[in-house]
């Protein structure tokens, strides 16, 4: 693809960014106006990125799968379930690859990473296990972007191998955990003091890719309080 | 305590039963009355059956622990934290043992058998590990007053000491699990087709008394049919 095609291809997203919202209050206006926007955001940062870079998908956001999937959430919730097919291809929906065998949209991973890339003030989590480096780098890049990012996690997971809790603390941000053997065995998150997700899936590859798990995601404030809540006695319970 | 005192307890219940609607209302007016109304039902039977036993705690009902905690659940959902301080009593909040380290009433695994016994025609449980007598026996209560309790669980965790799969299915109960390495690791309940139930407890003694656990159960048919889907897809996967 040269240059032309890729202003080609920036201009027509460009051009759908008036045009969205109308499309979307036709699909029966249950769509968080706050998520669509940060996708729209992400997805022009990543289409000047890949420009910035030359074409192709080598500078797609870490994480972020890439598409512009402006999915439908159910009144009050959306539920997510795993395994995926696979994991994301990081040159998202403009993977270029012959016979990639990543995902290139629609996945439950996507869509999660998607809801943390729609953060725009606090992140909180609670996760057992955390050896997923795409959820891990979406945190970061929450961290980055000025999002308060607060970690809660489990001591004895955090000693397996392949844990991301090192390397999230490294990047600055506050980790907590639990000082007993009994099990901080939550996978909760509180997302700008709305947003309330749980269910049973560990941010691990064998979470995403192998085991039967879901995670329930409301859009419901009064929940997100009573988790928000929790967070903050363990957070206290394990400084 | 003699047949008399239980009489005038007894006339006491009765007496609750046609004043607590008005109460309820004047609570906020979002309990489910279906749940209230089960509770009461319960708890008539309880004090029943524990006066048919000569009155003390002996008979009281499995699992239930036997309180009329008609609790306000939060408009659109209700989350449970666990870990509880302790088991329930099985003699409920009656119970007149000296210095009993039972609790008695307002847990969270005694608001959860509350909403196990307010099923009233079906019950879709997918869950990874199931070693909570309590729990089982209110699964068993269900399927012996005609609600479909049907359950799936994980091959690996079923063959583990403790498991309570083998005596639910010896008692006639559908049960199913997956058939590979990978966990079914879900932790979900569908309840009338009405209301889902997801988290991150495991339904163990472990779950209840030792580690940091979530549930959260919701009043939203539109989330329920999410999960009644998945249900079916695994039931028939693992015929």
């Amino acid at each position: 693809m040269n240059l032309v095609s890729l202003g080609v291809k920036l201009a027509l997203a460009w051009r759908l960014v008036p045009v969205l919202p109308a499309l979307v209050g036709k699909m029966g206006g249950c769509i968080s106006t706050f998520l669509e926007t940060e996708t729209l955001r992400s997805r022009v940062a990543q289409l000047e990125r890949q420009l910035a870079a030359g074409g192709g998908g080598g500078a797609a956001a870490p994480g972020g799968g890439g598409s512009v999937s402006v999915v439908a959430a159910p009144a009050g919730g959306e539920v997510l379930f795993f395994p995926d097919p696979a994991m994301p291809c990081r040159n998202g929906k403009g993977c270029r690859r012959n016979n990639c065998t990543y995902a290139h949209g629609d996945t439950s991973l996507i869509r999660l990473l998607q809801w943390l890339g729609a953060a725009k003030q606090t992140l909180d989590v609670c996760v057992f296990s955390i050896t997923c480096d795409e959820l891990s780098e979406a945190l970061l890049a929450a961290h980055n972007r000025g999002v308060r990012v607060r970690i809660i996690s489990d001591n004895d997971q955090m000693a397996t191998k392949g844990s991301d809790i090192e390397r999230l603390k490294a990047a600055g941000m506050p980790v907590r955990w639990d000082k007993d053997a009994a099990h901080m065995h939550h996978k909760f998150m509180v997302l700008d003091s709305r947003f309330a997700m749980t269910g049973s899936f560990n941010w691990t590859r064998a979470g995403v890719l192998e085991n039967q798990e879901n995670v329930v995601i409301l859009d419901a404030p009064g929940i997100a309080a009573k988790y928000a809540e929790k967070f903050e006695s363990l957070w206290a319970a394990y400084a």
